[in-house]
């Protein structure tokens, strides 16, 4: 068996997220099918990460394991003539028959956009959060709070309920927000994450912003260990799988 | 009557252009759907321009009609909630009774994108053209070819058929390409624009940076008045109407 790695990137916007689900367009099975097709066989992909409906990636990674050979330097062509334009394989390669996408997966880094403007951008609207120009966030305040959340902690408070996992203790790395012009970006990197538990630090941070939470009282919030006191769960067509790092 | 000026912008993809057509969806329509709902009669948009199916825009103006007084910092928020989220109404005004968006404009800005990589970008798939990396524009050499467009020409050459007007002289005043990365953008402003003229002049340079078209050649081009001189005319979807400028 040969053990395929691609790398891909994907407007989210017309998906059921990445995941395949009976009766909803998935990523996952559109690239079944593409492969699946090349290979001649029935193929199941592994994502490094299951992005939910409406959510982006730039460099999600995926596996899957076959018994015919295609030259790696065709595959990316071959994949993408049969994907539709919003989904686009632009790496390949063949990987030890033990590699595993979502096991072997060590950091992952997510962005998160909004954009600060009196109306909707057209160009934008599938791709940015838009923020009521009058809104009048504090970034500093957001950047204070970020600081709280890096580390290792328990994150239970900043995990949607309904994904039972065993352990909810994930290390953050490294949490920016940036500002250029109207456009904010939030750029987070840890070794895990839990479910929604971007949307729901960029929803809280945003708070944070507004002046409806204190930056003082992140502690507090990852202490009680409770969905309850984090803040709203920001939409999930602002966020992007950028990138998934491997050993 | 009150005289209303809007200026909007809008996402182009799913539509079969601005104007009204049978059994199409266009800008136009949605325009005239939620202004008349608003105003409570039946009301005929005026556009600037007429941008093709897929053209987007950032700028275009549109004026209309009415009997009934909305207050004018309202009108945008009104609209826009009667309008799906690619269409943005982003300034109102009202203008003197005599004012027309089509006749009135005195010059237009176009952009066209188009971006080099090997590999369709789902994020840009509708916004710019792609271009596969292996097909080396000489960048210098289209710049030398879009200063022989610059001035006061007959565009004859450059002018799709199927649209007969009486003169195909303009006045192009800026023809700007410049690069950033991966992406190429072409500007241009000019006095009016013939139909696809923006798209066949981008066409046309392309073929200069392929080296199939040489830089000289242009005035030859312009001189014979024959569209069958010309470069192929560049997709749709690149395109944006980007500010119309009036006295």
């Amino acid at each position: 068996m040969i053990n395929y790695k691609c790398t891909i990137s994907y407007d989210g916007t017309g998906y059921s997220g990445f995941q395949r689900q009976d009766n909803s367009k998935t990523i996952q099975e559109q690239l079944e099918k593409a492969v699946s097709t090349i290979h001649r066989e029935k193929i199941t992909v592994t994502g490094a990460g299951r992005t939910d409906a409406g959510v982006h990636a730039k460099g999600q990674v995926i596996n899957y394991k076959s018994n015919l050979k295609i030259p790696i330097e065709r595959l990316p062509y071959a994949i993408n003539s049969l994907l539709p334009n919003d989904i686009v394989v632009y790496e390949a390669e063949i990987v030890p028959d033990e590699f595993n996408a979502r096991r072997d997966a060590l950091k992952k880094t997510y962005c998160y956009y909004a954009y600060i403007s009196k109306f909707i951008d057209p160009f934008r609207r599938n791709h940015a959060l838009h923020i009521q120009s009058n809104a009048g966030l504090d970034i500093n305040e957001m950047k204070k709070a970020a600081n709280y959340l890096i580390g290792r902690h328990d994150f239970a408070s900043f995990k949607a309920s309904g994904n039972p996992m065993k352990s909810t203790v994930r290390h953050i790395y490294n949490l920016d927000i940036t500002r250029a012009d109207s456009m904010l970006k939030f750029e987070v990197t840890g070794n895990g994450f839990l479910y929604k538990m971007v949307r729901i630090i960029v929803g809280t941070l945003l708070q944070v912003g507004r002046g409806k939470i204190a930056a003082y009282s992140i502690p507090e919030i990852i202490e009680k260990k409770d969905r309850y006191y984090a803040g709203p769960t920001a939409k999930a067509h602002g966020l992007f799988l950028e990138q998934v790092y491997y050993s």
